[in-house]
């Protein structure tokens, strides 16, 4: 028995089916995924019986500037090294709230937590306390975590958990305003993301003209414009990754890869909603610690200094062209969608996954580790070298499909 | 200008009122209280203008084990250069979940988290998958996180998220049976804590008799016991703290103090609600986080070695014997509650704390953090020593009084 086996069959005795959350390698992955690594490093990870792999997953987004980056890792040790929490936070969060507010441009405000979710969920608290209204509008199939509120798809949340969180169908102008007309005078907030990004589908990229109707219901309504930018952020902009369509949110969630994989979230608004920040009390334990602040400043140093947005683009284009080449050349038609920072890759009417499954678990073979029906990510730990020797990998996945 | 004040001006521009939650100073802490600290080391603090502490809020309870514990950071790197975050857990989370389950005598299984509100959350979400009911009673006064369904005393939150979270009162089996009759059929589900330790107000250790109340309700109705053991689990006892008085719990949660201060937490559930806690969907991007595993392994041993609840009762006991003394001598009558541990100090008939708060500074100006109305928290860093440097400092605060 290999190394993952073995701790899979203890996993089964001590974690609830084996494994919880969407790293759970039961829950939908292909054949042969390992549920454990031993190592990572750069783009690079290794599983727990010594196989290398190639990751285009960066650990569900968190890893942007490399597993392990030295610099990063130097800058949290520094800190880790003074004070990583106390009894007040360390002088630095005021640094990365400055930096934050410099940065993104519909920002005033800073707030930090530990969960992309702790982020989302502020940040309906604070449209609510600035409204006084209740309603926040959701698109249906997005996921912003798994707290109740946001998990109607789980167990365990009775519908009063969702009754304030109305949905409407993303980039679709005459729903959203339907949707926004039923609530009319209870509407608190409208949730969009950097674009449609939901598991399991095609991707979509925000039509402009649906951004700025989402900018206009808000304003017509005095109702907050939340941003949920943990899964896009700093990938399609190092500003609020709406502005790409000239529309501010008042308030943005981030979390995921902004202190590359150190555990941190942001919460940023516009000074229209700071004495609404300042009138709520969120906390937690952790959400002061300092290292991953010490690694975020260092992280969106480095982003900037590698122009990330353009060049994961083009990392990502690389990918994108080279896996479209091969299925045509092996007659296997794919459909490629969201941005080529965050690839999704699909076979045409793939009934179930059917020939994805078979197409990621040969690649994951070969040495390159991708999702069926998930976004991917892109680093900037990635080279075009490592790109080439993907596709070295993927071509061969194509012709093992035959 | 020192360089606390000069953090707060720039601060105000960036952070909404200047600071945010628990660690706020502006949120009723004594004058004079740093706002930001530079340095950590063992049971002391350092503040950004030099000034040196013994800390007796341990970061609000994480800390236990002593700030910069070299045999904990050290396990935590050692994980770190491996791999801290991938695309699926490090092995060491089965070690951890196998560790639980041999420590608390309650637990089958184990779930982890970052924040201790995510741990309260997913027991709540167990409990109601479990039962297919919807109710949650709550202690009124009690903390449970700053989640909406947790923190009714914020603004931004509707009444709708906590119409399934009725309350009863702490200690009192008269008003619980009438509670849990009002939801008879409904009940998902009871939270306790350790014990009473409401901010603001006087400690109230549980007494066995209402525990052993819950308990029976909980199993007349088929409810899940949810024992947040958030802040005061490993103090008073590594196992579940209910069991000191012969209760079990269903579903216990875990946060602060298991990684020492490294962001963790951790749901913990009987056999009997296995099945329940798989079929729940609850995930975050950094729950999986490697190193912060690796730090509770060596702190959870660390706490065994040291018998840290009787270790720090006794050092409790004699910050609480001191104190007893010097308030007598001062002819400050004071009220000491809580387990010793976790001691709480307040002076009788003090409105608003006032005396407490210049008793606070003036502890404070002698190179002592206490908290003028929360919970103090002990670690196996403070030694007899500390203590006795710690009263010696109290004695002049007594005496600055006058």
């Amino acid at each position: 028995m290999n190394n993952n086996d073995a701790l899979k069959i203890r996993a089964e005795k001590v974690i609830p089916g084996g494994m919880y959350g969407h790293m759970s390698v039961y829950r939908g992955m292909p054949e042969g995924y390992p549920q454990y690594f031993r190592r990572a490093e750069g783009c690079r990870l290794w599983d727990v019986d010594g196989n290398e792999y190639i990751d285009f997953m960066c650990s569900y987004g968190p890893m942007i500037a490399g597993y392990g980056n030295h610099r990063i890792r130097a800058a949290a040790d520094a800190q880790r090294n003074e004070l990583d929490i106390a009894d007040a936070p360390a002088p630095l969060i005021v640094d990365l709230a400055e930096k934050f507010v410099s940065q993104v441009s519909h920002a005033g405000w800073a707030i930090f937590a530990k969960n992309g979710n702790d982020a989302t969920t502020v940040c309906n608290m604070v449209a609510r306390a600035q409204t006084g209204k209740r309603k926040i509008l959701v698109a249906e199939g997005a996921y912003h975590g798994a707290q109740p509120w946001a998990a109607r798809r789980t167990k365990g949340t009775p519908a009063e958990d969702y009754v304030n969180f109305p949905t409407y169908q993303f980039n679709d102008i005459e729903n959203l305003t339907v949707a926004a007309q039923a609530v009319a005078g209870d509407l608190a907030g409208i949730v969009v993301s950097g674009f449609k990004h939901d598991a399991g589908s095609e991707q979509e990229l925000t039509d402009p003209d649906f951004a700025c109707k989402v900018r206009e219901i808000c304003d017509a309504e005095g109702a907050a414009l939340i941003l949920d930018d943990v899964r896009a952020g700093l990938r399609l902009s190092l500003d609020a990754s709406w502005t790409l369509h000239g529309v501010q949110p008042n308030l943005s969630a981030w979390g995921k890869c902004i202190a590359n994989g150190e555990p941190l979230a942001a919460i940023l608004g516009d000074d229209e909603y700071r004495d609404a920040a300042r009138s709520i009390f969120v906390t937690g334990s952790f959400w002061y610690q300092a290292a991953p602040m010490a690694a975020a400043l260092e992280t969106l140093a480095i982003l900037e200094e590698e122009d990330a947005p353009r060049t994961l683009e083009r990392l990502g284009q690389q990918f994108r062209d080279g896996l479209y080449e091969q299925a045509q050349r092996h007659a296997r038609p794919i459909v490629q969608s969201g941005p080529p920072q965050m690839p999704t890759v699909m076979f045409e009417d793939d009934v179930n996954f059917e020939l994805g499954f078979r197409f990621c678990t040969n690649a994951l073979r070969n040495g390159v580790y991708m999702h069926p029906w998930h976004n991917m990510f892109l680093s900037v730990a990635h080279t075009e070298q490592d790109i080439a020797q993907a596709l070295e990998a993927t071509n061969r996945a194509f012709k093992a499909l035959s």
